[in-house]
């Protein structure tokens, strides 16, 4: 076997890891937490079904290819939960380590390339970037609301906190935007956030 | 919320069901068994990462939405295992059951593209359909040799039923066909395929 195919058969295994790093999210039906793998397939395929709603063109293959790359460095660095600011600020320098070991294992135009993907998304300010972090957004939005916010009420957040969070979605997509305002709006009614 | 993005976000939470569907591969470092979105997953990230070693040339986008929905029947259907020849033939008439069912849950035009991605994956003529199917096979070949072929140990695997798989990966790749190969026959030297 060559050397190029031999390191991106490499890569291809080291990336099975991912479905091992848990989220805060459970699946629909009060299912069993979610993993990185099938969070960044589902979102991936909501990209595609949604894309009628971005704010602007988007390159769909592209944002697919973001979407399903975007939590690779979890691998190492671990799930950070969106709404725990003190793991939130050691984020970056976590990350960044992580991308560096597992990029590497690539031949080296694919490591440019999928680490120029991953940071497109990091910086969020492409259409793609912009519209895959709706998705990022609006996919366990979907799963939380679907178990009557069981995920917020366990971790005690606040509607104002996902509010914040949800801003980023109307720089992708003003219409999902409004899905979002009205679910975190019928769970505080509920009660399901604080 | 209008007719239309409701049926989209119905569509985007059942699908959430296909993380429930476990298959006979485990993951890599003898893990637990896989389930049908991850492996979706991870056929998509390879198809990207590998799309240079296609017989053809592909659209890509199109190959990775294939790779990302060609399991999705198997949330009513189950997964069916590849060297299951009694399972085998019931399959058709399970998944097109299934078929109907889920993808009626989306706007007529997207039911229609859907299901036209689905069939041409399943007919496996086109260049896509042909990457799409290598990628099917390559992913469990390589976490089960990573595992020392413990999953064909498990259910008494022949290499020649293999190597009968392997046929149609040739079709989309005949470099990635090479190795597997090498692999089936490495396994039956160490004696994990009879």
């Amino acid at each position: 076997m060559d050397d190029r195919l031999r390191k991106q058969l490499d890569f291809s295994l080291e990336i099975d890891k991912e479905k091992n790093v848990f989220r805060q999210t459970h699946l629909s039906s009060h299912g069993r937490n979610e993993n990185d793998a099938e969070h960044a397939w589902h979102m991936a395929v909501m990209a595609y079904l949604l894309r009628e709603y971005s704010n602007s063109e988007i390159d769909i293959a592209k944002t697919m290819l973001m979407c399903l790359i975007h939590d690779i460095v979890e691998i190492d660095a671990g799930d950070t939960y969106a709404y725990d600011e003190a793991e939130q600020s050691t984020r970056k320098e976590r990350e960044d380590k992580a991308k560096e070991r597992i990029f590497s294992i690539l031949p080296s135009d694919q490591k440019k390339e999928l680490e120029a993907v991953f940071d497109e998304f990091e910086l969020g300010e492409s259409a793609e970037a912009r519209f895959a972090k709706a998705m990022d957004n609006l996919q366990p939005l979907l799963l939380n609301n679907s178990n009557g916010g069981s995920d917020w009420i366990e971790h005690g957040v606040r509607a104002e906190q996902v509010y914040n969070r949800q801003k980023t979605t109307a720089l992708g997509s003003e219409a999902l935007y409004e899905i979002t305002a009205e679910i975190i709006e019928s769970n505080r009614q509920k009660g399901s956030l604080k």
